[in-house]
């Protein structure tokens, strides 16, 4: 398959399309051609299949695609199929609606534990996952190696635990701080989760209609 | 100042730049290059150059931008100098999360109230805003005329929701129950947010890497 030079803006339209065939597979929808779901998805046919051409040959010419296998394989490109194991650190509301309501197992990840500095929540579990305390963090982490942490902490200590991280092997947040991070160990990636960027837009489009 | 055919992606891109310039304001940056703003956002100095254009002419050939004049200016162009009003419809873990954390006045939003179906949580506040009943919805709104809600209701409560508020005269929606929204009244915006979209981004990079 290949896959050079894929752009940041194909990367980001993936998840829609996975999200998408997901919900027409889930509807019992067999095919569906590239204009039907580029309809659907507000994007042109030729985009689709522009984007679906970065990583091999999708579909039959005249007959659309196969919703089940576009799905599994574009589950395949984002590793949905690779059961990354993940850890929640800080639970506050933000943490704890995340563990409560978040379906993980549907992205493929595996939450193993969440962590906190209070000991009102140490040892107490929600939605069945268990709740440690920040000073076991160290010890979990080299033991169970998760792939992925979920930065849900204050401001002031996003980057310090950032590098707390770091250090003990993880490779990928999932940022919901707020907080620009940086590292300058290879590999490390940052999924920044803006709030403020999703509402300044909506601002937008209500301001300029 | 000329408005026509701003795409999605140029719109997107508008809350980075102001938060970036908003930060290069705090820490007391007078003047900017495109290029040194472009490193700074892991853009090209031509990319700014271009999307900026599409709202008028900024900055000085040699000299750059000023940083304070652009902020303000992108800030106006994105509408947070009109003071929306809001409201959040639903307080479980995550409308809670936005009611004590989220700066809903650097957005320029004003959140007036919040609504929940539970009798245990009306007439309670959080964070000096108070909690109502989902009875008393119809009166705040007509009375209030709120800009925007924000969805936190469950997913099978969502379309009903977003209907009842639309009949309500509510025209923008910061939705963040998963559920695709549709309306056939005219100037409804939805702005999405799929958390699992930028969870599946993630799990792209850390698998392909």
């Amino acid at each position: 398959m290949k896959r050079q030079n894929v752009s940041d803006a194909v990367i980001r339209r993936l998840p829609r399309y996975y999200r998408y065939l997901d919900d027409l597979h889930g509807k019992g929808i067999v095919r569906i051609s590239s204009s039907t779901l580029g309809e659907k998805m507000g994007i042109t046919a030729s985009q689709i299949r522009q984007d679906l051409s970065c990583f091999g040959e999708f579909g039959q010419q005249g007959y659309g695609y196969n919703v089940e296998e576009l799905r599994t394989e574009i589950g395949h490109i984002l590793g949905v199929d690779h059961h990354h194991r993940l850890i929640i650190v800080g639970v506050g509301n933000l943490g704890h609606a995340l563990m409560q309501n978040f379906r993980f197992h549907d992205a493929g990840f595996i939450l193993e534990a969440a962590f906190d500095v209070s000991p009102a929540l140490a040892g107490t579990q929600v939605a069945g996952i268990p709740i440690l305390d920040m000073a076991e963090l160290e010890r979990f982490v080299l033991e169970h190696r998760p792939d992925v942490a979920v930065l849900t902490v204050p401001h002031s200590a996003a980057q310090s635990t950032a590098d707390r991280l770091i250090d003990l092997g993880i490779r990928g947040f999932w940022n919901f701080t707020n907080v620009e991070l940086v590292s300058d160990v290879k590999n490390v990636r940052f999924e920044d989760v803006h709030f403020a960027d999703s509402l300044l837009t909506l601002s937008y489009r209500i301001t300029r209609r």
